[in-house]
């Protein structure tokens, strides 16, 4: 590792859902030394554009020009925050919600920029969570399957409706003028990074879990013209570009950017990332067998191996879709901290239900769930299931069902545990960070459940903290991300240690669990789906 | 009819669990003239006796002098509200909560009264929902089902903790003084009667459903003995009694109860009688084929047919034990309005989810119910098993859930209705009776859901005025219940019609909660069991 002298500093930059905050980084140790957020003024348009134009169901958009205003207003205010010479910093990384998608012109102008898209919502970015592609997807998927694409499998079988494809075609076929004046459809990761130094470099993580590119190539003309005809010269016209690996500089800080953020102009900027994707740097679990799970209202799993495997129910395998040189795997878990908020009811908390639930032994509640409120992504890849409550009596209390669905979600996170290891893919380590490693009540019982010690990350901003080891080995202050992650990230391990009796007891619950999951899961009896379908055919009568 | 000049009246006394209510009735046309309730002052005994005494788990006692203060004071207050000249009252019936027993020595005294018993719980009366003798319930089921007794069909194949002959064993295995102090073993129903007339007439309804008394014969002494050798002569020395059939006089008001009510000595006091029996004649329900449900916090449905039939999963089928000449078959969904009211969440109440649920279609909220959180007793007869909630996602709502498991038991009335009439017992009409009739929503969804017309009883004191109906019938003011019933009961015929388009969700809605009923309820899936098992485990570790 190079010191510097004086001391150097970075700066990571977290795009969250409804804020970025960025944080000033010792080089040499990873000490945060000072953050500060700031709001995006719009926020997420779910209702009617700024100007009052309807949207539709399930649209989520956002305003590009509110993540520049991060770049103003969060990097000087955490600049001073951390009382840095801003001489001193050597580079900047960032990290993305993702799939959140840009149209835009060549020059990386978003098209709501222009008077005459104004009042075209598919001219606005449409964020990561953005549903409304869902009729896309399914035909993608449907053809994926029929024409037996080789690289359906390397996403468990299911193209999201969230992803690059899905979202485009849902433009061509709704709004023809505004997909003819998209020159590039970019991921808001790496449009980021086209502001901050006037390059546009994809980056190899959304590129591959969110872009379909496996083993250097997209997919074919052949299968984009059977979707839509006018479909078929998406990827060559609108998608393709060269690939930046993470951790590389995609670029240098341009006059501009320098003069928004306050930052010295030329220093390295790292390739555009993920918030989910950094963290894995941030908690020095890169090395193949080590899982990181981000656990917030949803959770991701990562993992690095040395190959390809096909893991059922994955999110996607890339080649160096976390570090370079590695495949990196994904997995996911679409409903987690948001069903426990789901089930507090009026006049309780989080805290109140977690002291009571805390109170309680493994199976004393006589409760089991399926934790699928917001679908199932891993392993069953099905957005039709829903949640099951069993065992509920006159004397289910709050804190019961509390700790139930907790219990829930954990089950569901040994369900991919054991998938991996069967797969090929071991896990030897699960190291837990997200916004969830502050209760205990779950951290103990995820231990419990999994039969494994956890670890945990040593900092509460772990994607900005990613994001800084990411702009430290950009800059060469490091040889690689690797190297800076060990300098500069922090994990504390086996801080939760299982508890024998209670995975005893979650032996015999899991093993119930497991059954309901596949009965309902696995198509022996479809009455969520067919709920959904009746609620449909309501709707529409 | 006999019409009388002054005009006649009679009383009803409705005892209930937490208090008593007369009623005062013109004998002619049923008008309901004047109540008055009367509060136990003990109300339900479950932690401990009057003198601190603790109780064990799953005790419920009572004490009879406070059914006797029922007589003192709510029955005069009754006629002063009446403003009816107490010389004009023919007849008094009553109604009570079963199967509730009283040990007694040979002239009816409760054993709690001698002053060497007043710290003994099993010298109290023991309600209804008593359920400590559930050993003694399992064991009786089960040398039953191993020796073929002939009589366990008749009850559906499940002899109830709550029943004579399980509480009574209780009492000889855990306090043999007591037991052999015992001279008689009563029903409250009956004891009750004993103190108006000063005879002990045992009445034909409780002893075949809480007796066990099929074709004139109790189980058999061997079978008792087999059970413990000590509880052989159990029928013989403390349970047998003359039979008195519903509607006759079991005998004449003595002088001590007419000074206790201020009614005329010797006028006609009825058999004792149930309170959800008594309801069918108030409903005018009498004939077969019609389905009486008294829908409240449980429900109890209770239909006549003209022969022994076997219907899986029912109750008990008496000679006469609704009405005298008609076999009697009585069912039960152990756990409805209770339901209702544990998912109304804390700031909410009944009244603002059943207008918010009133709105919604049938199958908008994408839930279904097993309505099993008191366990199942018609027509799985398994109180092990427990609620399950299937379509749950984050957007579900308060007022979803209370829809879902109001049709819930809807559909579990459906299971029976559909039982009892491939069993060969035709249900023809169903009449709505209870404290649910006053909800909208639950009515409607019943209607829907069974796709019949819904008649209502026209009473909201339904089982005191079947007991007033009793009255006259004992009087000799009609020749029989029937007749009275018919004069004086009041239904509203076809009240709450079927919307046949909801009707054909309720169909598609009805097979899924059949599959979901018949898997979990019929042995394939046990999960439910194994989770009380857990349970009891870690509670015992």
């Amino acid at each position: 590792m190079t010191q510097h002298t004086p001391p150097a500093y970075v700066v990571g930059i977290d795009f969250g859902t409804l804020s970025g905050r960025a944080v000033v980084v010792r080089v040499s140790d990873g000490a945060e030394l000072g953050s500060a957020v700031h709001d995006y003024p719009h926020a997420v348009l779910t209702e009617a554009l700024p100007d009052g134009t309807p949207l539709g169901h399930d649209w989520a958009l956002q305003v590009p020009s509110d993540y520049v205003e991060v770049l103003r207003e969060a990097v000087p205010a955490a600049l001073r925050a951390a009382q840095v010479d801003p001489a001193q910093v050597i580079g900047v990384g960032t990290d993305f919600t993702a799939c959140t998608m840009v149209p835009t012109l060549a020059d990386g102008t978003p098209l709501n920029e222009l008077e005459r898209f104004a009042a075209s919502p598919h001219a606005y970015v449409k964020l990561w969570k953005h549903h409304a592609a869902q009729p896309q997807a399914d035909r993608i998927n449907a053809l994926a399957a029929k024409r037996a694409e080789s690289w359906l499998p390397r996403y468990g079988g299911l193209i999201s409706s969230e992803w690059e494809f899905a979202k485009a075609l849902q433009v061509l076929e709704e709004d023809p003028e505004v997909y003819a004046a998209t020159e590039r459809w970019v991921e808001a990761a790496d449009w980021i990074i086209w502001q901050l130094t006037g390059d546009y470099v994809r980056n190899a993580c959304t590129a591959g879990y969110k872009g379909i590119r496996q083993d250097g190539a997209y997919p074919s003309r052949d299968f984009l013209s059977e979707l839509n005809p006018d479909f078929a010269d998406f990827v060559d016209t609108r998608l393709d570009q060269p690939i930046g690996q993470l951790g590389e500089a995609a670029g240098r800080l341009g006059a501009r950017a320098a003069e928004w953020t306050g930052l010295p102009e030329g220093i390295a900027v790292a390739v555009g990332n993920v918030d989910a994707h950094v963290t894995s740097a941030a908690a020095q679990a890169l090395e193949p067998g080590q899982m990181v799970a981000v656990m917030g209202t949803s959770t991701c799993h990562m993992i690095n191996a040395g190959e390809v495997k096909v893991v059922p129910g994955m999110c996607g395998v890339v080649d160096g879709g976390i570090v370079e040189g590695l495949y990196g795997y994904e997995a996911g878990q679409s409903g987690v901290g948001d069903i426990f908020a789901h089930v507090v009811p009026p006049g309780h908390t989080h805290e109140q239900l977690t002291d009571l639930a805390l109170g309680q032994k493994a199976g004393q509640h006589g409760l089991l769930v399926l934790d699928w409120h917001g679908g199932n992504r891993s392993v069953l890849v099905n957005a039709e299931l829903s949640g099951l409550v069993v065992g509920e009596t006159l004397a289910t209390k709050p804190e019961d069902l509390y700790r139930a669905v907790i219990e829930a979600t954990a089950f569901g996170t040994r369900v991919i545990v054991e998938t991996f290891n069967q797969a090929g893919v071991p896990v030897n380590e699960f190291v837990a960070a997200g916004g969830l490693i502050k209760n205990p009540l779950v951290m103990q019982i995820y231990a419990d459940v999994l039969k494994m010690p956890l670890s945990v990350i040593g900092s509460d901003q772990g994607p900005a903290l990613g994001s800084a080891i990411h702009a430290a080995a950009a800059a060469g202050a490091y040889p690689d991300v690797r190297a800076a992650a060990a300098a500069m990230g922090r994990k504390r391990e086996g801080v939760w240690r299982p508890d024998p009796a209670a995975g005893e007891i979650y032996d015999e619950l899991f093993a119930e669990y497991v059954r309901l999951h596949d009965y309902f899961g696995r198509g022996e009896n479809t009455v969520m789906r067919k709920l959904r379908a009746i609620q449909r055919k309501v709707a529409t009568a």
